[in-house]
């Protein structure tokens, strides 16, 4: 890995009426728009646009994956690490596009947006969105840049079910895609964390029914929700070897309710902070659609392999030993289902005791796969062998 | 398994104060007193008692282990399939004891109690708890009942934890123990769950610094907490099992924030029952003195194996291949060094996919593995040969 970066980037806005419709179909059957979506692109796009990579991000994540902005105090790009000059994702090479999801709160339209009907927030008018829906919006930026097919989707944790998404429902579209640390179905456990969070959000007295916006943040909700979350993204093992069982601050226990262990202060400090940079309810709409998500059902009737038999990006699995929120036998579902329909698959279960973090923390493992599956991508679409 | 039961039985009640001091020294330095203890017995204490059989009970259990009471509709005991004529803990041939902790909500002293300097709840005034505090309680009262050696001191989950304490605190009394999916110290992982059910609790607005008792209960926060708690117990194989993704009542997916899955609603019912039978502030005392609970820390200076050289129990320690609460490693951990230490151990790991509350639900494999363990503890007491 290398320290060369994008440097300054900014956020760009395109709005679904610059290039036609307004709106979009949702997957509920309702029209939704106006649509505005914040994105940022890296790299140079290629003459015969044949080198346009886009990322898709994880529930928290947004369109800013690398670079600084001007103006926000030099905060990296969330995968600063993995994009850039000489990176995995290499911006001498590839066009890296970037957008926030729809139903999200970092410059997509979601339900903190303001509804012109009523010229307030949506809160909990905005429709319910999919993740086929967020790809819907994808496509329209992809349009609207003038891309017809795109080297490769990646992405990690939900992210890693937008790429799914994409090589079911634009197949002629991707060359390939790389799915993280992902699953083609939320599983019930997952499902469970998800509503255990939604219903501390809804139980918070501050969030009145989604029309907080202007007052007092639901910041109880939202930190129980994240601390949940964050519980969900470490293993065991690496919660034992960050914190075991130490004190913050003291050696004696206190006997009381304050935060006493580590672990307690870590939890309780990601979840107050989380408020400050979250909409809460784009909490309540990204759970639910990753909640609803299931490629098999939504493509094959229930069957995986019905699913993907028209698949024809190459594709990318991977997964991590000690991920057990999305668990490398969900990653093994995908995989046998891409084989027995003949797909051309790689895949690797990288051995990490990280846990589901471990696609923002292993990158040289992914750097070394990922790069290599792209250029022998970026090599078969122009005719050349592996080199 | 039969189906035979010890019948009708009733709570009876020991207060300290009855045999000797009404108070005890808790591990925090405290003195805490009076203290009223919820008990009951099934079968019958020999006549050298040398047949009693201690059972101590996990986070949400009381002192009704087994049989029937008259008033309640006859709600059977939360181990009615292991305790009973013929059993696992066969009650034709040892007199079974199990008493409601310390700091719990089911007639034992706890928050909830009335605080004689008051004449209101203990609220949180009420002092901090340990496992430690717990099994000096029970001591108290096996001493009440004039029971100088147990035959045996068992539990699963926190109750193991109460089990492993026993054998340590006063190692000439239990003859052997039975320690069931169950640790020597909570995780990270294990604090951080407790945690974040307590904040849950606490951020209720109707908790009010745990003075809710004759207004409206904390029900939101104690519903987070249970829900929370409940995923732990089950394993992501016994949730697929269970629910799968299946829809509630419905076929089609409503696009709203209401409880769709199967597996939301199962657990948002199991919430919202819970606060009718468990007081808030006891959730808060109860999984703080599991945070707590660290063997090799309070005994061997942070070293498990000198913590064990003192134990003279035979040590039965059950496990369960699926059980991520406290997994098998952690048992493992008690295994080793007993080993180490030259005790007197047998070690099962149990294959289940039912997760922890497999202690709760794989009853055959476990009585027959606990009632030969005990026939032999028994004869070996007698000085007869493992018949």
């Amino acid at each position: 890995m290398n320290d060369k970066s994008v440097g300054i980037v900014e956020v760009k806005c395109f709005n679904l009426s610059d290039t036609g419709e307004s709106f979009i179909e949702l997957d509920s059957g309702k029209r939704f728009g106006p649509i505005s979506v914040a994105y940022e692109t890296y790299g140079s796009l290629n003459d015969d646009k044949s080198n346009a990579i886009l990322i898709c991000h994880a529930l928290s994540g947004s369109a800013h994956a690398a670079g600084f902005h001007k103006k926000e105090g030099h905060n990296p790009g969330w995968w600063e690490n993995f994009v850039g000059p000489g990176k995995a994702l290499d911006t001498d090479k590839y066009f890296i596009i970037c957008s926030n999801i729809l139903g999200g709160c970092m410059g997509t339209t979601g339900p903190s947006s303001t509804d012109p009907e009523t010229g307030n927030p949506y809160g909990i008018s905005f429709p319910v969105v999919t993740i086929g829906d967020m790809v819907k919006v994808q496509k329209r930026l992809i349009d609207h840049l003038g891309i017809k097919r795109l080297l490769n989707v990646i992405g990690g944790s939900m992210g890693g079910m937008q790429a799914l998404e994409w090589i079911l429902r634009y197949p002629d579209v991707p060359m390939s895609c790389a799915i993280i640390a992902a699953t083609s179905r939320s599983s019930a456990q997952s499902i469970a964390f998800n509503a255990v969070g939604r219903k501390a959000i809804i139980s918070d007295k501050r969030w009145k029914d989604g029309n907080y916006y202007g007052g007092d943040l639901p910041c109880d909700g939202v930190a129980i929700a994240r601390m949940i979350g964050h519980i969900t993204y470490l293993s065991e093992e690496s919660m034992h070897k960050k914190f075991g069982r130490r004190l913050q601050d003291k050696e004696e226990f206190s006997y009381d309710f304050s935060n006493e262990f580590q672990v307690e202060s870590y939890l309780d400090h990601q979840g107050n902070k989380f408020v400050e940079r979250f909409d809460a309810n784009s909490y309540l709409y990204v759970t639910k659609s990753m909640d609803y998500f299931d490629a098999g059902e939504i493509y094959g009737g229930g069957k995986l392999e019905t699913a993907f038999e028209n698949i024809k990006a190459r594709s990318l699995i991977l997964s991590f030993t000690s991920d057990w929120l999305f668990p490398p036998h969900q990653s093994k579902e995908i995989v046998d289902a891409l084989m027995k329909t003949g797909k051309d698959i790689t895949y690797i279960n990288i051995k990490s005791s990280y846990g589901h973090d471990a696609f923002l923390i292993e990158m040289d493992t992914q750097a070394a796969i990922i790069s290599k599956f792209l250029m022998a991508t970026y090599n078969k679409l122009h005719g050349r062998g592996n080199a």
